[in-house]
């Protein structure tokens, strides 16, 4: 996937950090974030609308604050570099901000924070995509799905990542229902007018709806100003798609904090986080978040991942163009 | 109701912390954190399970980083002295991480964080509570009901804020549907085995869902950990009552973020806030976070609040006991 992306322009360390997002997207056994989204990227960097030879550049201004440039490339090199900084930054100042601007699609929000962990940090993220979402009782998208992911190291075991997007259900249902002329469930979508409908088609022309209704679209609409109002972005209804090449540049925000446990309860904070999970694993019935994906990695270790042919063959014809 | 406190061995100035507060709730047309809280803090008071006479400390443990002992007190004086000091710390830090142990119900999430937006900041809180909600797929409660609140300084404006609880209602209405025999919707609650129900009293046996569904069990997993093992409190299923006088003392904990938009895009914080906020009121039917509190404090203003005749007579019954 690197090679494919450099055919298209792509600077050799920005699609090394590229492919293996995508990469790390497919082990976990999401492919949404995975392989399928290189064509686009590709292309994109190709048009210039992601400039794939953008060098992001990180500025601190505060002890615990650093802006990032991501400089209209690709957000995994920015997100590395600024995530990076904020770890040797931590010690010192308890808890680190990492705003990135001029950004575009980061994948799966749970990687970047899980690496975070990993060094010993707990790790807060918020992003924010092109709009998708309306406000509660409106019928316009404003707002990205918004993700919110979360990571604590943990004592001999992978982090503890959480990691949700903020809408009901993901658009891409709506699509296919639309496309197959059947029905969505009440809940998922609202229409033009802002009523809620089960009509698909009507629903990709109205919004989709936030988990935990009212309640989750406050959080939306926090999620919104933390990664574009705080970081310098663009909100969700203007910013570009992460899909086409049309458009100016997406141009939207993440925004994470690094907070070092040391600063707080120290040493116990590891301990007590066991002492929950245990009594999480006590009752039966109960999962803790991520599990899925940590077994899918550990799948994957040894089985590789299956993508589609024609995403393979795409691929492949792609990174030889290297060579032409 | 600060001299009902203060009967009951408060301190005066913590008092006056925690009748502010519940005046300010009971302003804002919230009694569940109102007046009608005064008989179990001042019973707590009374018995010692609250120190009334507790004076929080401040620890600065990194640039941007405080721990506040609230000592066994009440939580309202420990947050304030907390926030105060993080307000004065952020224009260096750029982030104040403000973690509170030891502490008690903090009422209001919304009118904490609200107070430092006034300061020009934007803040975060999560604070955690008895035990009211499983894990996901489980049937025993492990987490609070552990509310999550933002608030952002608005260009003459009131600050905006979010406020939102994690379970999808609130556990009062279950018990006011099993006193009646009635039924409660699918949806709200699972019985001790972790089966949704629609049996209020096998609700109250087993535990509250949360908001969101898994996802949103997700977020209360993460709001427990940033409440009580980062700050080194007890966890919602550890917690006693806040109601009665019985159990040791709950310590629960609470965290704060104070945020410096001066480290981040500086005063386009706030007018690209403006921007979000006129595009969502642009849209019919819609209506900002916090519009009826806001409604119901200028009401109060000019017409006072009304309690029930019994709960003005105990408090004042209460305050009387001062001056025998």
């Amino acid at each position: 996937m690197a090679r494919a992306l450099e055919a298209a322009g792509t600077a050799p360390e920005n699609a090394a950090h590229v492919a293996a997002a995508l990469a790390a997207a497919e082990a976990d056994g999401l492919p949404g974030h995975g392989a399928a989204r290189l064509a686009a990227y590709a292309d994109q960097a190709a048009s210039g609308k992601v400039d794939g030879k953008a060098e992001p550049t990180v500025k601190q201004t505060a002890a615990g604050a650093l802006m990032v440039d991501a400089a209209s490339g690709f957000a995994y090199p920015a997100i590395a570099v600024g995530l990076t900084r904020a770890c040797a930054c931590a010690p010192q100042a308890g808890i680190v901000g990492v705003a990135i601007a001029n950004s575009h699609h980061f994948g799966v929000a749970g990687l970047h924070v899980e690496r975070v962990a990993r060094r010993g940090f707990l790790c807060l993220g918020f992003g924010n995509s092109p709009a998708a979402i309306a406000p509660w009782g409106g019928g316009r998208a404003l707002f990205g799905t918004n993700p919110i992911a979360f990571a604590c190291p943990r004592r001999d075991a992978d982090p503890l990542v959480i990691d949700l997007s903020l809408s009901k259900v993901a658009r891409g249902k709506v699509m296919v229902a639309a496309h197959q002329d059947a029905p969505i469930p009440e809940g998922w979508a609202v229409d033009e007018a802002g009523r809620p409908t089960t009509d698909a088609k009507a629903a990709l022309d109205g919004a989709m709806l936030p988990m935990g209704d009212a309640k989750g679209a406050a959080l939306v609409l926090a999620v919104e100003l933390l990664s574009a109002a705080l970081t310098g972005s663009n909100f969700g209804y203007e910013a570009s798609s992460f899909f086409t090449t049309d458009g100016p540049r997406p141009h939207v925000g993440q925004f994470f904090l690094v907070i070092d446990p040391g600063a707080f309860a120290g040493t116990a904070v590891v301990e007590r986080t066991e002492t929950l999970i245990a009594a999480i694993e006590a009752q039966e019935g109960t999962r803790l978040p991520g599990a899925r994906r940590l077994a899918s990695r550990a799948a994957a270790k040894t089985q590789g991942v299956t993508i589609p042919a024609a995403l393979y063959d795409d691929i492949k014809s792609r990174a030889e163009a290297t060579r032409a």
